[in-house]
């Protein structure tokens, strides 16, 4: 095999490996509240987001980094699974079950993407970065849209609190100011309509 | 409302629209067999595919270009449904069914972008550049590569054939040959292995 066909053979690989994202569940409806969500379809509806909504960030970002981020963010859940945004106990080894699915996921990849995209997804985590910052605000915005647009059953479900929904999502005002006064808007209507419980 | 929030307000309800692409289901399985996969999981992919692939491209693309094509060129499902790639009776009146959906779908945005996602959905539509060769290429080799993997299932159940499959994927061919190599190899592996029949 030349080492231009291993090369492809690689990236292909990693390309089926990421399919398995699509069999990973969030906690989140879809807007109807049909069903709940899967990582493939959250990540594809995030990047639509972010070239939608791109003229909303407070610092200016390269966009094409913002998308590979998204595009691959999640793909650690292959081996974490999806950890309940308001589920502390599981939050505890969230961060060691991810990092070690990054070592193995990313690693399937010719070693120069490897390393790209080890770096990006490091780099989303951490949220130092203007185009970290706008790609999490992004990845908080999405679910509270859903939720709410699907009556907030997964609020009320798992007996979330406006209180914490504000102080989870607060990570959207280090994004984009003009999307978290939005945002609140939607949390204070879900209260005002009963979707949420105030405290 | 001041013409900055309705503008914002515009581009939440497009989102929310897409959202609903998530419910059309496409004739290819996952990589697994477990289920068929939804057009939000697909556009998901090929994005993906976009950023690992884009070496592959035989003219010089824009990436940009090709995500966003790649991130919007299914919602037209949302109204016209998913047509399956082998069934000439439904593709009779699959283009007016598509254009009047874009027609509505692109439209709830603001006037710009509604122009702009139009215009890039016809673009891909029309395979005459060399962004909308490269994305269609993308589009044909993701449910090759999953048929592939999931034991060619579908190839089956719909008595497709190995010169349909080459027929229909040649215009991976317009937009990477090395793609379109790989392709036919993995089209040759399903024969010999008898996961396609061959006529």
């Amino acid at each position: 095999m030349t080492e231009r066909s291993l090369r492809l053979e690689r990236q292909l690989a990693f390309l089926l490996e990421a399919d398995k994202v699509k069999q990973v569940v969030r906690r989140n409806l879809l807007s109807d509240g049909s069903r709940r969500e899967s990582d493939g379809e959250h990540m594809w509806h995030l990047a639509l987001m972010a070239i939608v909504l791109a003229e909303y960030a407070d610092e200016p970002v390269d966009l094409m980094r913002v998308l590979r981020m998204l595009l691959i963010h999640d793909l650690v859940e292959i081996d974490a699974g999806d950890t309940f945004a308001y589920d502390t106990d599981a939050h505890a080894d969230k961060q060691a079950r991810e990092l070690a699915a990054a070592e193995r996921i990313f690693a399937i990849l010719p070693d120069d993407q490897a390393q790209a995209y080890r770096a990006l997804w490091d780099e989303f985590e951490e949220r130092r970065t203007p185009d970290a910052r706008f790609a999490a605000a992004l990845d908080r915005l999405a679910p509270l849209l859903l939720n709410h647009a699907s009556g907030g059953r997964m609020w009320r479900e798992r007996d979330v609190s406006a209180l914490q929904v504000r102080d989870r999502n607060i990570l959207i005002a280090e994004g984009s100011a003009s999307l978290w006064e939005r945002a609140r808007e939607l949390i204070d209507d879900a209260v005002a309509r009963g979707l949420l419980e105030a405290e």
